[in-house]
């Protein structure tokens, strides 16, 4: 487990009043989530149903696919631990740069893991090949056609494909329903970023019954807790009330990524989704970290502990065209200091 | 995972008014928690500390024990099987009957499971003995005195003790702060019962530093959720207003068993703690489960699915005075149909 991800606000406390570090959208209402997870906690003095229904019925039916294509998990983290564990001792290899859990829980689980940079890379003997898409931290994303191509390639290779993100760009991507007929490809989906709640801890895996049998058998009971399958239900009852704004944070992206170009002394990474990775071409990350969490209560994600990136590197991820502007200004004063 | 232990409530919605079924104990008010978490529920909008920090702050506080001694998990059961896999493939031996999640565990990661049925029959070659004291679904419990010298006389085996019901026995159970010396005990303890919140998932383990250092390594992050955290948190900061009324609830408990054997045509096991195991000798338990919760809104746990026991047996955990005697008033209704 690295420290560090996810967002570190609680190492700073109150301190911290803009939240760039996490990839969670932000600005969203959920007075109406509150008002019924109000009602329902006297529901927590009660077991919750062992493996998190009826939850599954409302995304079978969300999604037009069976039950039997889904296993809900405890955060998309989850869903990767149990996908190595299912597999265990397989020969991996993953997409780099990328979100450091699927080396992790390869290695936890007795894999092998090669590190790729390119999909025309991977190793012919590898038995998994994990990719996030759109990708964290780099906010690029394959070619949904590529992506087919290699899957039909390559039948003796299983896909783990991380669409977290999928809710948080425009570009095609690789639908629950394509891919059932496959019996190489396992989609990781996150409640927690479409409806900005990483608190509750809500993701899901879609796949061909046969690999969702195999990995459903190693989750233990329980693990989803019952506010979170709750808060799940209800969200997908009200799904058009919480609709992302994404043409707007599409747009303050794009205005984010233009502007910290102008600003000079840093690559900026083109984003097809509400984050951006910057290498800074002079200066530390941590520093900037520390700088602007102590001088504007602002907080990035230092990006130095991600395999194949260094210290230069740090994330942000999109908020109010407001906040935007403060923290623009803010890493002007610290590059000209 | 076998389907159908914790509560099984869902399965009858609103037709089960009496839950008998699971081993939480009833009549807690949980108001001020309940008030305190509708005032933290915008915290789920934000990441939770990947280790549940800083709920084991608390816990190191409330049982004077250093903080790297403890490990919080997602409810007990996390830690059960966090324990399986940071000692992948041993030799495991569980003390039967009782709940299956030890073995399930230990055999989704790779141990050899042994059944024993007195722990005069530890096998010489075991690496590991699992044992839930006192235990469920039995209510009997283990003499202190017996467990510490088994602890030193076999100090190349790891006991792993469930003392989830330790807050609900008056007899004597190993103390956090007694076992830290040790390098082959890890007890596995549970706040879901203390505290009568099941639907929250909260737990954790205490064990030497070396060894909890190597379970805490097997951790994902995130898997307690924010909510979770914060009313462990609260809770331990208010535990004199939760506190279990255990005298009541163990007087209950003898006038129970009194009463049941009174009815006759059952033999009904000697309890130290709030639940009691019954073995019809007469007809079956899931046929009483279903009159009961037909006719009754009744619901108590059929435990045909414990290894080591069938059909005849059924659980009951103590509810109120009233409650117990619906409850007494309908099996009687039963056994005379």
């Amino acid at each position: 487990m690295v420290i560090g991800h996810g967002n570190d606000k609680y190492k700073y406390g109150k301190e911290i009043l803009h939240d760039f570090s996490s990839n969670i959208p932000g600005g969203m209402d959920h007075s109406g989530l509150f008002a019924f997870l109000q009602e329902k906690l006297p529901s927590i003095t009660d077991y919750p149903n062992p493996t998190a229904s009826p939850l599954d019925e409302y995304i079978a039916k969300r999604l037009s696919i069976p039950q039997n294509t889904i296993c809900i998990s405890n955060g998309a983290t989850e869903g990767i631990y149990l996908i190595a564990q299912a597999f265990r001792g397989c020969r991996s290899c993953v997409l780099m740069p990328t979100f450091s859990e699927y080396a992790d829980a390869c290695r936890m689980h007795g894999h092998s893991v090669n590190s790729i940079f390119s999909l025309n890379d991977i190793p012919n003997d590898s038995h998994m090949i994990w990719l996030c898409n759109p990708n964290n931290p780099t906010g690029t994303i394959q070619e949904k056609n590529l992506l087919i191509q290699l899957i039909k390639e390559n039948h003796n290779k299983i896909f783990i494909i991380d669409q977290s993100y999928e809710c948080l760009t425009e570009q095609p991507v690789l639908q629950a329903n394509e891919i059932l007929n496959y019996e190489n490809v396992i989609l990781i989906h996150s409640l927690t970023k479409e409806f900005a709640i990483p608190g509750l801890r809500l993701g899901y895996l879609t796949a061909n019954p046969v690999l969702i049998k195999r990995i459903a058998e190693e989750r233990m009971p329980w693990s989803v807790n019952q506010l979170a399958i709750q808060a799940g239900c209800y969200l997908l009852q009200h799904e058009q009330e919480y609709k992302l704004n994404l043409q707007y944070i599409l747009q303050e992206k794009d205005k984010l990524t233009n502007e910290l170009q102008e600003i000079g002394g840093m690559k900026v990474w083109p984003s097809c989704t509400n984050f951006i990775l910057i290498q800074l071409l002079f200066g530390k990350a941590p520093d900037l970290k520390d700088y602007l969490a102590k001088e504007y209560q602002i907080l990035i994600r230092d990006c130095s502990n991600f395999e194949g990136l260094n210290e230069h590197f740090f994330r942000i991820a999109v908020q109010t065209s407001e906040e935007n502007k403060l923290l623009l200004d803010a890493i002007k004063k610290w590059m000209n200091k």
